[in-house]
């Protein structure tokens, strides 16, 4: 992939914008003195009141370092026997994007399930679940989510609540990759809440990074019984900041006066300027609704390559010519307009 | 442990103290529009280069989040068979430090060895090795010491050289733990490769957070072909941070124009004016050689008692009534002197 | 499932029978007096020789426990990188059967491939193999077939050798799990080495249980480097006999004047007559060609039922009413008759 | 070690001798007809109905394999979360005999304790408790010892139930390693429940190989909510044997008629009638009391490599020439006095 630091913006990955000045500005705040290391410190207690204030009274937060910690940690607690299998899309970040770490780190099967949209279904839970008294194959556990999913779609509330339903009707846990959470919540229009611990998840990732973070996470347990461990496992799992202040600090930037909200809604109108710029384009197809800051467009591989030359953005699937492009939150409408223009000239003769 | 943000300063940690202003500024002057995310970017490119700069052209640096994190990555590669084994002394960080990490995520045994200081000797392996054709026990394949100790003393480039020569001998590899490296570095007065490359080291985990860094340590591999398998493996073990140049940063602001020593020998500095200040109290025993920023002390049960009401600092062991008190690149002589006038009068009637 | 001790035959498993009274004599024989423990012994020397004169002078013999320990110690030695996967078709025993144990003990990704007979294909291989400089998914470093199939399938030499030397071609190994290998030696009246040492494979887990030992399965290594760690991780992974001369004796046992392919070739003629006793009957459908000692049948659930209530055998697929029959070398034409005329009974008005 | 199958009786471990005539006979005996794999059976029945009428009604028996597989599947549910560790004595078989099976299959640190005889002490377990809130050092959840212990010595039931006290004080279990169960129940001469059930063990490896039988130990769960995921664990941990029926036969046979004690008693006075004909040599040193069929003496190098060159027996320490002598259940007086005889020689002049 091109490397491109400066002009023009980025398509490949929100992760490729920097930190938002409110961020940094309250990194730079929390340097005063010193701070009991490892989170007995006011800005975790901060943080985790900002989760409380957020997520409902019971929810307990933690601040990890990165989206795989924060996957694996959220999952860790739900699998409490030796051999429980976790049922998720095969489009999951758990499944592709982690280097096998659910596999080597939890030693979990991933039940995987084929989808249209990177979107699970209750009836893909009930068609997987444990048959009583076999030992061959390893029981399901726990159910997990994306939200915003892999392909950029979002589920309603009602949606994740009807999982939630059919999984706890059958013993198992909810876990919800949030790795772009504010920008399902800004795209739904509503409190985060609403699709998580109202929903019935027990256990989420929360993304501060593509967020507009410099490196934050969370795991934020909707049913506190999962935080018993937490801390040692923290340790345990390479995830835990001594001087956890700083990480702290970032949460609760994008938690005051909802900023998350903001940089998610400004990254997801982004995303749909541009898939409306370019949406009537012959040769081009956007393949999946546009419901957070990620399109996805099938289109010939002759106008990838010369799109390729100036911009930076990820082939999705070689074999179909689908491509995808990422907004984020310091995306400007001039550098949608530019990149509609270039990809206008690349598809038209 | 008290919690204390202000004055009196902390003697618990040198990660109880903030950002250094020179590793603050170079993470915000990094936050310039887009960069690559992973590493691919001129940020890391620039770490690499201090890298090869300061432990000899074929050192390769690998930015991680924190210091389990940097020992973890720095000996799994040096396990090849997933049944190696690592000798190190039982005071060693990865025993003691990790919450079971070694052998949960490495699977490996840890054949610890008492010491009397914190530092392995030649003799130590020579006792320890496989027997050929033994299947009961795992066979040690690597080495681990650190430098600076957990005890706060420091081996000569000379002990380290030995360590290596036996350890080479006998087809192990040798991996250091400088979460401190550069504590030793000022307190030796010497290049940090001439107790690193140059004594044989294979693999380093080099710490910054302690030094002065937000959140940055690094894993060095100076045998280069245990590099092979890092960024998978780095992936995989939680330590990839997305938005690298952050991290990248940090550590280049430590290694430009030595800032790294200037910290750390101010640090070293503090406490070897701490110990001094209380050396001949009746009742305080220095416990072990100042060589670092660590005074272990033992003194009288209410002494400590006292003193921690006012003071943040571990005690290291109950039974002896052994404390553990650190200095940091900000722990003023005003600081050290308000605390020894402390001791004195904790431990004089 | 039923349990189901005495008449009529069980077609539930090869697994339900007793022990072929050679293999018992073998035992019994090898009770005379001391010897070493853990294979040090001329019994376990013997089988070593009987793997050479079956195998190939190279090939290198180890005695196992049962099949899941045959499995993980055949491909523990293939997955040299903690992060290595293993592609294989989504039908394989390691994916269903071993509960979980491949992620569990290996901490491997399984890449699995859905087929239509239960036989990968050199493409599906090329379809899956690493993007060089990913570090997101694991790359695969063997492939894994099984022959006989999990749907009683067999592989040609020929088949076998594509699908070597497509692996071999992109720095993958070959493992072939052969629970049933002696099935299909007899089917494909050939040597083993045939398509086995032959071909191309690795590292192969060769199965005696099924074919009428007590408890004894072996790892086979082709490709002898393979081998060089094998004691002690066969001693870790908990499949290493201390009176190690029972297990050896049942496996030269079966080795010897083909034991094997008299035991395998008569329970393969019995699933033929099977297959050949019911094929034309309204109503029931054979899935896969019978080239072993199992049949796959669709019947009407009623019939099923019915069947139920007298014999012991699978129901493979309740969705879709597939059954499973499985022949054994104890499985006498009377047996089959018997079952046939129940079968006719059931299916017919 | 010497390879000595025939004369004369090798002293290098219990598991040199062959299998029980009635073993044996009881693994013929069920070789009849078809029975459902897995324990589904009326051998395993038996068995379990055994195991409740020795350890009482609520004891829970589970067929193995062998002593590894018995004490890494014993321990397996004591560890409930992903840290919790083992408190053993640092002579246990599972800290040295098992090639760092604890380590890599139960990712579970090892809190290793010096003792002088191989018997922990209830102070030993006090002096390692978890410090509440310290997450650094992973909590210790079960407490591990032999009985016979790894240097011969046996725990009277006062001792255990002494052990399991503070154990359970503090909120941890306690496993015994039985692989020599039936030698301590021999010596103590006392039911085998007197010093596991009724004394508070939580949770039993149970051997059978070294007692007579062919390949046959067992998990016995005293404590039966830790039998709830057993199936499953055992099948994942590669210690299932599909023809169940042959390792159950072999376990009912020692617990039928108290065979295990005769055996035991048997092999238990060999060792003492060793240690008798021998203790007051010259130059010769018994180590620890003779409790059970293990004799530990000091004797000079040359003697030793003298009676190496007849005997097969383990030196157990080359620093200080202690050897390790075991008889079995099939060694006869005769076998003991030409051992002595011959001992006599190599330290006479």
């Amino acid at each position: 992939m091109l490397m491109d630091s400066g002009y023009p913006k980025s398509f490949a990955s929100d992760n490729h914008s920097g930190v938002h000045p409110a961020v940094l500005a309250a990194v730079t705040a929390a340097n005063v003195g010193d701070a009991s290391a490892y989170g007995d410190d006011d800005w975790t207690r901060a943080f985790e009141e900002h989760v409380r204030e957020t997520f409902g009274e019971h929810a307990l937060g933690f601040a990890v370092l990165n989206g795989s910690g924060a996957n694996m940690l959220a999952l860790e607690p739900t699998l409490r026997r030796r051999f429980d299998a976790i049922i998720c899309p095969e489009t999951a970040h758990i499944v592709t994007g982690e280097a096998g770490a659910t596999e080597r780190l939890l030693g979990a099967k991933l039940i995987t399930v084929p989808t249209p949209d990177g979107k699970l279904r209750p009836e893909d839970i009930k068609a997987r679940l444990h048959t009583p008294g076999d030992f061959n194959f390893p029981p399901p556990r726990v159910v997990s989510i994306s939200q915003v999913t892999e392909l950029g779609t979002c589920y309603t509330p009602g949606e994740v609540a009807a999982l939630a339903e059919t999984a706890h009707a059958h013993g198992l846990l909810l876990h919800m990759d949030g790795a772009r959470l504010a920008n399902a919540g800004a795209y739904l229009g509503c409190p985060l809440r609403a699709f998580t611990t109202d929903a019935g998840v027990d256990v989420l990732s929360f993304g501060g990074t593509k967020n507009g973070a410099l490196a934050a996470e969370a795991v934020i347990m909707l049913t506190p019984s999962l935080a018993a461990d937490f801390p040692i496992l923290r340790r345990q799992s390479l995830q835990l900041a001594s001087k956890m202040r700083f990480i702290s600090a970032q949460l609760s930037a994008l938690l005051t006066d909802d900023l998350w909200r903001t940089n998610a809604a400004h990254a997801n109108a982004m995303a749909l300027r541009l898939a409306e710029g370019v949406r009537d384009l012959p040769g081009l197809t956007i393949e999946y609704p546009v419901e957070s800051n990620a399109v996805f467009a099938a289109l010939p591989e002759q106008a990838i390559t010369t799109l390729r030359q100036k911009y930076a953005f990820h082939v999705w699937d070689h074999t179909t010519g689908v491509v995808r492009w990422m907004t984020a939150f310091d995306t400007t409408p001039e550098h949608v307009d530019d990149f509609i223009a270039d990809i206008h000239k690349a598809l038209l003769p």
